[in-house]
């Protein structure tokens, strides 16, 4: 268990070594172009552009692709002394989780004739899984080092891909958006990752376990960032047309309420009505969760508003009143809250969904209930056997999440992962250089003479 | 008078839910998907995507989204102690101000078969109305809690909707970027708010009436993401091809021009020829909103660069020698300067579409007349008649602005909504819960002894 | 030589207003809109969507608009007391290149009839171009003043554009992504620029060579758009349909592969296993670099993580070992490193295009070939033959940049351009009015009973 610089030293880097190595491999053998990516494949010039779905999805893309760095990553930037590590690790283990995904999730979906075929839809997914494991680190944020959170993403990228696989393709299961293949599962994972790395001498690390005041406004940029992209989020991988049009325009009204209900709360609950920003960080972005099964459904405009308002409180509330029992009652060290931003509210959009599905029928989906439950249109599945199968898919993610997040929280306690200790926690000095804010010198004003002496 | 901190406590949130609650209601009573949204009114197998305007509006609308959150959010940020509220309270006025347009703007433009029907459109428009409250919020920024600024945004909301459906729908005047309808109209209001808001004593909370330097890196954020998706915000409401392009490439140039100019004249109003943050921030933007009216007509590439020279020019001028004047002469306390940035240029803006509308001809303009000018193309006026069409909007827009900022005015003198004192102006401690900047004992370097003694 | 605050005064607005003087006359003498932003050559009702390709291009182009303003201002931004300067003279010096090589670039590329036709691709040309003189500024940060750049950004811009003409018009290069025309040219000639101007006397400047914690952060955000919009830089200019679609694909894999390169490098030549912000911030978008000329063809996904892998790491490595023997042994100071960013990645990459050009086949490509090699195509090249050009046009790169470079040097030690003296080097002060961090008083926190009485 002794660990020394030199030992630090090795580990992160061999492992980043070894798994872009293995990763590397994989791709040699087994990825490639799919129909639209390959030039032999496809030519232009015998197409026309609207059959060419990537220019519909694209920007929707770069959105996503938005989000989960910049929007995850300076959104875990609230921590005084975290700031490198919280920016920093998203970009590492979002980026060994894009490749990752891309591989488990091509063998699962895109493999035929000895091969995966990628294209734009994979790099769509990899970032969804991405998010999902981002959402898992807030829960450790600063308890964790880099190598940990490399294996947390090795084997939450697996069963998150297991999960979603056996939502999407083997039950029908509904959920663009991720309420319960993205948000609940990484909640949860996290959560119970958590659990299992309980910490009962935290408190030496206390005094770093808040923010600053530049260190929110950077967080700030983090929050809008994923308020003004979510609509694409959400809507990325739904039907062309309709489909995506009304899952952007719910996830946009969703969010709007979710932003005022939030606001309202955090005075509401304050000892003395002042807003607390942890809430308006967070909680207000909780309306773009709590729809992501039911936006692409006929959520109606107002369906959309209740829906996010509900989940602005309920993660306002758990903020306030809930993650403090989480950690005496429970032992969870949830570090973000994610618990209150991604796991309630991702139940919640879970259960929406169940709803909404149960409410569909032929009269109001018209020709386009093909697109948005295409079992019940082919006669395959009623409504409420569709809500039934909703509400399966939640019970399987809880299970898969809780199963993989506590395996891999013993997978992480492997003593040569380099763990920072609980007085070191939430301290970028552990694994960075850092420069300290010593401008004193700088900042003193030139006097008139000096300059011009030295001009 | 007596405001206490539980009768603090109580106003904000009691607005927000009230006012969430009622546009629920009215979201419940009257809106609906329209024929692009909704599942059964639209289904993508009948139609080709050609007709789909939401995939060529989309990426448009994310910018104008992401300039309304993030840019004027930011740029707002510059104060050394206001930057929670600064970002906070856009955040709570635009999100509020997205639903209330919706409902507002839906019963003046797509109200039928008693409902409003919403699509991306309505999202567009909704953000072009939190755009001009912004700009308003921009003249009071400081001074005013949030409870006011919700009132504001409840007033300006409803004045803008109308303003913009007298010009656009009654008078055929032509604005798609907003010169007239969003710059001059949110400069002006917000003006003649700030002017019957006027506070005597503000000397009292000068000190922190200024940026650090950290702050002003924050503003520049804004400022920069301003400035790159200006040509989309131009172009979002335009005609599609030809228009939109032109639109963009009118804008681009025009930004660049101004930018050029804010540097020249920055450097040589100082003293010392030293570049002032403050013109970089928001006189390099004048560019974008002189053309906002101009930018979708055949105002040529040069045109769109002198304007842009001109409008820097103005701007800059106008922070160095007009906004002071504008304080101690006519008592109108302007924070962020929106006189400079958006009510000159926005004038000057309208002023230019008067030109450009007057020489419009059908030699210039081909078939694309019908886009640009349908009513001079479809014989109903000629080029002359249009100009004046445009000039009297201009007037319009300045008489409902500046009454409707006076109304505002005195609606947020009400007592209880809780106004800042005088010396506690452009302070987020009175609205938010401030960390400060507490982290010295967390940026104490490590020694090498204690890190291996820990470990 | 005697530089007094009156001449600092007049040298930079008048160059502003001499260049912007120049340009606006020669946009109205020769800039027309082109046929699709021309509302006469262009009516939306004559023509189909799908033949306009801005809509196709639009989102790519914003995307590189962003990376442009926002990634290389921000990332420049990590001096301690150098950021209104690196994100101010970024804004300043890439405005003036868009306007100044749409006219050099249109009259190589576009002059027809006398005229100069504009359009989108006039926009993302010009965007490339300001990257170019960006990569050069990075050479040459804190010891320039904005005069210089500008001097800098008008020399480069026609270098550039003669050098882009030769490589893809006269020689039938391949270059979509710019390892070549954009990277290499920009960094060698910055480079030489940076050799010329040595100064023996930086030391005096050392103490503010640095970063702080802050201005890291504010560094990554240039990072995180840079890697994140970096797809749409390379796939702006490709043929439409899978050319953009595989040139997106290749360049996300590049780039998640010089990530993980770069943090297992950073750690491991590290004295203590811990990571430097340096490498993260620049060595992880290597990737990006090293595929921009061959991300458009046929290079694999396995190719394209290979060429990342190996672009992370020769950058990382660079960054630590060969930066200080280039200022030591070479006498280039580089400030931002864009040698070990753009200069050897794009030389790797200008080889990489070597090598894939080279393996091209009929049977590889199919109908597809025409759009990527469309010499080879025609039969008027063999694949053999273009690997020589492309290998000849790198050559040229390095000759024409280090050259260009070379004489920029000599322009820039022109003695009225205010040049900062070697103590005050990477120093706002000397240019901006700086507010300084003076807000201790502001963040005394409010006393209970103060709140109360002022209220």
């Amino acid at each position: 268990m002794a660990r020394t610089p030199r030992h630090r030293r090795l580990v992160l880097p061999l492992l980043c070594l070894l798994f872009q190595g293995a990763t590397a491999l994989l791709f040699a053998v087994f990825v490639r172009y799919n129909h639209e990516t390959d030039a032999a494949l496809w030519h232009w010039g015998n197409h026309s552009t609207v059959d060419n779905e990537f220019y519909f999805r694209y920007p929707s893309f770069q959105d996503v692709h938005a989000m989960v760095f910049v929007g995850f990553g300076f959104l875990m930037v609230f921590l005084q002394r975290y700031g490198f590590s919280s920016v920093g690790f998203t970009f590492l283990v979002a980026t060994f989780t894009l490749q990752w995904a891309t591989l488990v999730q091509g063998f699962l979906h895109s493999f035929h004739g000895g091969h995966i075929h990628v294209g734009l839809e994979s790099l769509i997914n990899a970032d969804f899984c991405a998010g999902a494991v981002l959402i898992s680190f807030g829960a450790v944020l600063g308890k964790t080092g880099p190598a940990q959170l490399l294996l947390m993403a090795l084997l939450e990228t697996v069963l998150f891909s297991v999960n979603e696989f056996i939502l999407l393709s083997l039950l029908g299961v509904r959920d663009a958006g991720g309420s319960m293949t993205i948000h609940t599962f990484g909640a949860y994972f996290g959560l119970f990752l958590s659990r299992v790395l309980y910490r009962s001498q935290l408190e030496k690390s206390r005094q770093r376990q808040s923010s600053v005041y530049h260190s929110d406004l950077f967080a700030m940029i983090g929050t809008i960032f994923l308020w003004i992209f979510w609509p694409s989020f959400n809507s990325a991988p739904t039907a062309l047309g309709d489909g995506q049009h009304r899952t952007a325009l719910n996830t946009y009204y969703s969010l709007t309420a979710s932003t005022l209900s939030t606001f309202a709360l955090s005075a509401l609950v304050s000892g003395d009505g002042r807003l607390d920003m942890v809430h308006i960080q967070n909680a207000a972005l909780a309306g773009g969760v709590v729809v992501g099964t039911s936006s692409e459904m006929m959520l109606t405009p107002f369906g959309a508003v209740a829906a996010g308002f509900l989940a602005g409180t309920v993660s306002t509330l758990g903020y306030k009143f809930f993650t403090p029992v989480l950690e005496s009652r429970f032992k969870v060290q949830d570090t973000c809250g994610v618990h209150n931003l991604h796991g309630m509210p991702g139940v919640l959009g879970a259960l929406l969904g169940v709803v909404v599905a149960w409410l569909a029928t032929h009269e109001v989906y018209g020709d386009g209930l093909q697109s948005v439950f295409p079992l019940i249109a082919q006669g395959q599945r009623s409504a409420t056997s569709q809500a039934v199968y909703q509400l399966f898919g939640m019970f399987v993610t809880l299970a898969l999440a809780s199963v993989g997040g506590s395996l891999g929280g013993l997978l992480l306690k492997l003593p040569f992962l380099d763990s920072p200790p609980d007085s070191q926690c939430f301290e970028d000095q552990i694994y960075w250089e850092v420069p300290g804010e010593q401008e004193a010198e700088a900042q003193r004003p030139l006097r008139a003479e000096e300059q011009d002496t030295e001009a």
